[in-house]
């Protein structure tokens, strides 16, 4: 399983959560009252995650106001417009926003990925998420959340939509031929003419193809719905594990089911998420972790995690484990695999309520690893070794200290042992990414090895 | 009616429409290949705008690739997007996007403009339109557009349920007392439970209020249906008219519909649109305007003058008058004033089909006007004085040189006589416009003089 005969250079992606994913992030001298909203903030973290030569940065979405805005900054900026924004301070790190299937429409978003990826010279990714919970479902005129599956059916027909219509212009389309008075050739651009279970849209799209042709297509759910998804539709998987053994369980399991779609496994990066607490020592690193968790207000917790377990908050004790009659992931309509991943933390560690909450607070179901660079390092390269991981989603507790921490140190090992890359080779996210740019399905013919993203095409063509 | 006692300062608007207003511009030689998605080109127009101190820069948009790519370009940046863009490159411009009632959801677009708000630094405005067409009712799900009163309906509610969303968090609700670990106060954020005939919207936004509360509301329809939501609920209209008696009417019509529901008829800016077409002399400028008509290829735009008219192609004379039986605007379910003034142009003018495509080429309807930057400084200036303006939506025939020479040659004397700023003198697009920042209606008492919006409370306390 160890690759060192044959070692690539791995991924990283900077995963930037408002001013850090420790809960309590806010809490601590250095963050910025208003975070979440703060313009500069974020043009700082881009360029401290540029600096560090990182393949892309992360923005994670849900269109409802996320937990009690009391607790923790819940006000912040709509991500394909901030990424538009940190576009414009940035050359080469790809930019990666999360947008809803569900929520939004098919037509309308696959303009603005296009247009993003325009502005920023190729440099868009779209992470793919159905949105869950009925809070977000009641922002759009709904009672409840649409059935789990539903939104994946929902999913995948959307992107099918969306791929369409990136699709509907051919790359050479516009001719701007000034003397004939001709803009763009008349044969190539063209109708889609969907007619789905879901949506009905003609096309084309009002927006040329874009360098990248799609955007990078991303994926984070890990539920068996998600993982068939991952493994159909994504060239990126963020996912949350906390045992090498379950993230090579996961890397395997997602790489078989691609290739059971036709599809080549390097064609889909599996990041798995890590929260490196940054020390000049160990001990230093373990105080900061343990620093963080006091500023948790655990009532507040204690609220938010009975929420996510469809629990009393009442039936919940602080310094207890948790109570034996806690529902099934069949039986929830929520986010399934956070569902699991928390209660099988919980009964393998037997942790208190209490000590759940501050693993929880740190890194919502991520591994947090506290230690000095030189070991983040050791585990980052020992889980790419072993096969866990094509590369990691770092998800510093504290922003921006916790992202410098990780750039001005743990990088530069990492290249010292041929791990990363020294300076950016291309010009593109999924040249970072080492993928390649989707033929055009309906002005050129499938490559070899089939369709890679595996979309019927009956009624494309 | 003259208003030289009481000369107050005008206001300039730049409305980019990728490589100019006039449909030939691409074709000379000026013009960038893909103008429309060129980002480069975007904020090279918007610093001349600002090195011009206008007030604003204006994207229109429709969710549709819009009349035939062949032609001229048809491929756009979608307008939130590129307006965060062009935040970026200005630190004073006001900064107006499109965005449709019938094709997006309340809840996604006020997080945009939002979020736009606060990265612009409280630059940001929305231009409301309800979008005519079957072409773009294909595109999300529908056979046919929805009749013109019913998105006029939904736009009322759209507008009401974004308003309420901006109004969700007071301004002073965020306290991120890091020792307390209280962030956002409870009481200051609160649920809109929005419930109405077209949308259900539980809230709270999950963006805290913007520097200028809402973006500005801007309108530019001019049906009976137009008029009226201007009066009610926009800051400023953009108009397209061909005459100073029609101007002037029109300024007085939506003047006296304000006062009519309720509010400071100051607090609506009304904009004529003006297509200069600036020359050293007049004869310059009257042979580039023709020469930019020569430059239309009259069997693309026939089609398209016969599809707005809802003609048959082949019953339009390229050198003969409009025929006789040409529906009334009451029979139309699209853009009902752009069609009644087309008809009105080519009936009173006497213009043939060739004249009429020429007329409309290069304004689509504004007014176009050839001259030396002395004669375009007198044209705004006796507009103004007349009380048919307070002030001006200038449409470059060609970009970026129709807008540098504006800004270069006619607001210098603009300037000179007292009509135009010499330097910005507030921070937000509001304070471009003199106009005041909007009360919050769900935390403060209504301003005095009654609730500026007209909006019915009600459900919203």
């Amino acid at each position: 399983m160890t690759r060192s005969t044959d070692r690539k250079p791995l991924h990283l992606n900077a995963f930037l959560m408002s001013v850090g994913h420790h809960e309590a992030a806010w809490r601590l001298p250095e963050s910025p009252a208003s975070g979440g909203t703060d313009i500069e903030h974020y043009k700082n973290l881009a360029r401290i995650a540029e600096r560090g030569r990182l393949d892309s940065l992360f923005l994670a979405d849900s269109p409802v106001l996320m937990g009690d805005p009391g607790r923790r900054p819940g006000s912040k900026l709509e991500p394909t417009v901030l990424l538009t924004a940190l576009a414009g301070v940035t050359e080469h790190i790809g930019l990666i926003a999360t947008a809803s299937t569900s929520y939004n429409e098919p037509y309308n978003l696959a303009r603005r990925f296009a247009s993003v990826d325009h502005i920023s010279g190729g440099r868009a990714g779209w992470n793919i998420v159905t949105t869950a919970g009925a809070e977000a479902a009641r922002n759009f005129g709904l009672d409840d959340t649409p059935l789990h599956r539903e939104r994946y059916l929902r999913a995948a027909e959307f992107v099918d939509v969306a791929t369409k219509l990136w699709d509907s212009w051919a790359d050479d389309a516009v001719l701007a031929d000034k003397d004939l008075g001709v803009h763009a050739q008349a044969d190539k651009v063209r109708s889609i003419d969907h007619r789905g279970a879901y949506f009905r849209v003609d096309g084309p799209l009002n927006v040329q193809r874009s360098p990248q042709g799609y955007p990078l297509l991303v994926q984070a759910g890990s539920s068996e719905d998600g993982k068939d998804f991952a493994a159909r539709y994504a060239e990126a998987v963020f996912t949350a594990q906390q045992t090498l053994e379950e993230a090579i369980a996961f890397y395997q399991d997602v790489k078989q089911r691609a290739i059971g779609f036709g599809r080549d496994p390097e064609g889909v990066k599996i990041l798995p998420g890590i929260v490196p607490v940054i020390g000049d020592t160990e001990a230093q690193a373990l105080e900061l972790d343990a620093e963080l968790d006091r500023l948790i207000r655990p009532e507040y917790a204690k609220r938010q995690l009975a929420k996510t377990l469809r629990l009393d908050p009442d039936t919940l004790d602080l310094d207890a484990e948790l109570p034996g009659d806690i529902p099934s992931e069949d039986e929830i309509e929520g986010a399934k695999s956070r569902f699991t991943l928390i209660v099988e933390l919980a009964r393998r560690e037997r942790l208190t309520v209490r000590q759940l909450i501050g693993r929880l607070g740190g890194g919502r179901g991520h591994r947090t690893f506290a230690g000095t660079a030189e070991q983040v390092a050791d585990t980052i390269e020992h889980w790419y070794d072993a096969g866990a991981a094509d590369g990691f989603n770092i998800m510093p507790a504290v922003l921006p200290s916790g992202l410098e921490l990780f750039v001005d140190r743990v990088v530069p090992i990492l290249q010292e042992r041929g791990l990363f890359r020294n300076e950016y080779t291309g010009r593109t996210l999924r040249e970072h990414y080492g993928l390649p740019r989707p033929a055009n399905r309906l002005f050129e013919a499938a490559p070899t090895g089939g369709d890679h993203l595996g979309i019927a095409l009956a009624d494309a063509r």
